[in-house]
């Protein structure tokens, strides 16, 4: 799992193509076609530098065609929008490709400037994974339930919590009604428990309002950002990651990934939308569905995310599938840099949001203690409850 | 081709799933997972509300399985991001489903404030369509280039030229520089025939300096901008399209595109992506690849989409295909309100990219006169040798 290019200045992409496509000519389609677009007589010296390359292309043994092309950086702007533009813009519309790896130079694009540690910086935790909680239900909540819900969840020792992402401003419920509904719990969390507890807010709007009503929020308290890049623009991502006035964590949820990488032959793997693209695209945290609940996700996908996430030194975020059982499930080669955030594994705890809280560091000193997850093995108490309900 | 809802309060779907998915379970899975999330004892009237509900559903003869859904608008925020995450999101990620038909209340998002009459309007164009060219190579033109080309082109009567999609801001071309190099000569068009010329400039970088960089442009004699929407944000096209200081025609470029709608199972219906979306999301003018080109797109989309932007009052601007002797096959209906946009098609003309435009021209006195395309009918000239290279 590469993210830096060999060479600084340039940007390799794999790209896959179902059987019966020829994969060295498509390659050079788009070494061509996506750089100066056709040659040109009498401009061949003046171009020459623009051109991409084709690198090695190759048929597998299940007939599928793979092919490395190599880009000038130069080409590019510096930004996400453009590095699609020319990976993938209007070849897109050409037949079926699908890119499974990219490369950049390391400095390419916007870094996140909090990532894992500064979270944990900021929550004050260390050695430990974080626990993530998700207001519900996702819509319908007055300022009165949110304030009541995060007092619970807060006092019983909740790392962070965020909106769902389907609650933007709505008519009867603003992202600032929000912050403000909730700042005065967090400050009381922050004077009694001598730590901050984030809440990832959701921003929505057009590029414009959505910036601007970032600033507001974290002038009005807010202290982590919820964007869904895919749906509003990588581009917003970075100019969140890069502005002064929005030097909050942001926390990337993955809404529309499915849209550009669900399917076999077309856009992207889930380890560049949801890894390389987060980590070169200003992200600090990113969420991702894990093979361990419902969704069609693989074992090996969710590794690669995950593993370009670290290497970045971005949170990875596994969701969907976490609850207190299943926490030794998320801490392979005990590594503990991760936020497990879990929605229903928490708020839908048999006893209640507080002991789905409480089972999490429950799980956590157990997995730490190497003592066993099996019901018979486990004490009365929530991570009891919350195995029976879910098992490990 | 509804694009405005029945009910202005509602935001209604069409969703189509593969043979093997059970169309009336899923259309309820996201009628209730992409509002309220989950049923929440005690909480019922208070979401109620906010509920979608599975309007309909139906299994094809093919097997494939389609659902109306039925969204309340007030669960988004009359936004384009919000929408995305609403209506797709998160269930994105739960397997297949494609998006056929989107019908939004007709004020929803941001609309464009040119249009086709717009854009006629400041070209002094009426009652024929509008010609349309490419700066070519993509990349490696020099700032004398583009001035040499322009004049060229514009002397012989290109109403419309357009930076390629794939150039951005590179450090030997920023966009301000290619407006510098060009405004005397835009400006010497107007003097010389009493009309505007109108040059797409592309707009790269994320999102607060591109909308930055689109004002500026703008102050330095841009008359048109380019954007990828797909690939920046349609927020960032939203916010472009709304602001009072980039108040000038928007040129949506279909890059990327068929990563979000060239499955069959995944993502949008191409009429929904470059029709319904760019007609609520601020655009003036789309580019779309036309079934008479080499890409492959079906006659029938690229009808969807063409009736979708007219009805919408937007300038539909058939791309890929498109040279002089196609013209006819562009005015189905004899509707003139259209963006005739060639590449090579002019800059490829063998007697140069001034014949080509030419061409263009005397295809539509042809067109007008019900005369004959044939080589045979035709009198020497730009026309007759565009046909002899490119058919009609």
């Amino acid at each position: 799992m590469m993210i830096q290019s060999r060479q600084e200045s340039v940007v390799r992409v794999l790209y896959e193509f179902p059987p019966g496509v020829d994969p060295k000519r498509q390659g050079q389609n788009l070494a061509l076609g996506q750089t100066v677009g056709s040659l040109v007589p009498g401009m061949a010296a003046q171009i020459a530098s623009y051109q991409g390359t084709l690198e090695s292309s190759d048929v597998l043994s299940d007939g599928r065609g793979q092919a490395w092309v190599r880009y000038p950086s130069h080409n590019v702007s510096g930004d996400l929008g453009s590095l699609l533009v020319m990976i993938l813009g209007k070849y897109s519309l050409a037949g079926p490709a699908k890119i499974r790896r990219l490369e950049l130079p390391s400095d390419y694009g916007a870094r996140g400037r909090w990532g894992f540690d500064g979270i944990a910086r900021l929550a004050r935790v260390s050695g430990r994974p974080l626990f993530m909680g998700i207001f519900k239900p996702a819509l319908g909540l007055s300022p009165d339930d949110l304030a009541r819900i995060l007092r619970e969840v807060g006092e019983a020792g909740l790392d962070l919590i965020k909106d769902d992402e389907i609650l933007p401003d709505t008519p009867a419920s603003t992202a600032l009604s929000r912050i403000r509904a909730c700042r005065p719990i967090l400050e009381e969390i922050e004077r009694t428990q001598k730590r901050t507890m984030l809440y990832a807010v959701t921003l929505s709007g057009r590029a414009d309002k959505l910036l601007d009503s970032a600033r507001r929020l974290r002038e009005a308290g807010a202290n982590a950002y919820l964007l869904s890049p895919f749906a509003y623009g990588l581009s917003v991502m970075e100019a969140l990651a890069s502005h002064p006035d929005t030097n909050l964590p942001i926390f990337a949820h993955p809404a529309m990934a499915g849209a550009l990488g669900g399917s076999p032959d077309y856009g992207f793997d889930m380890s560049v939308l949801l890894g390389t693209l987060m980590v070169h695209g200003g992200a600090d945290a990113v969420l991702y569905p894990t093979s361990a609940g419902n969704l069609p996700i693989s074992a090996d996908t969710e590794s690669d995310i995950r593993n370009t996430l670290l290497h970045g030194g971005l949170a990875p975020v596994p969701s969907a599938g976490v609850h207190p059982g299943a926490l030794p499930r998320f801490l392979p080669d005990r590594n503990t840099r991760i936020i497990l955030n879990a929605g229903t594994g928490i708020m839908d705890h048999p006893q209640g949001p507080a002991a789905g809280v409480k089972a999490f560091h429950e799980a956590w000193a157990r997995w730490q203690n190497q003592e066993s997850f099996s019901p018979d093995a486990l004490p009365e108490g929530p991570l009891k409850a919350a195995v029976l309900k879910w098992g490990t």
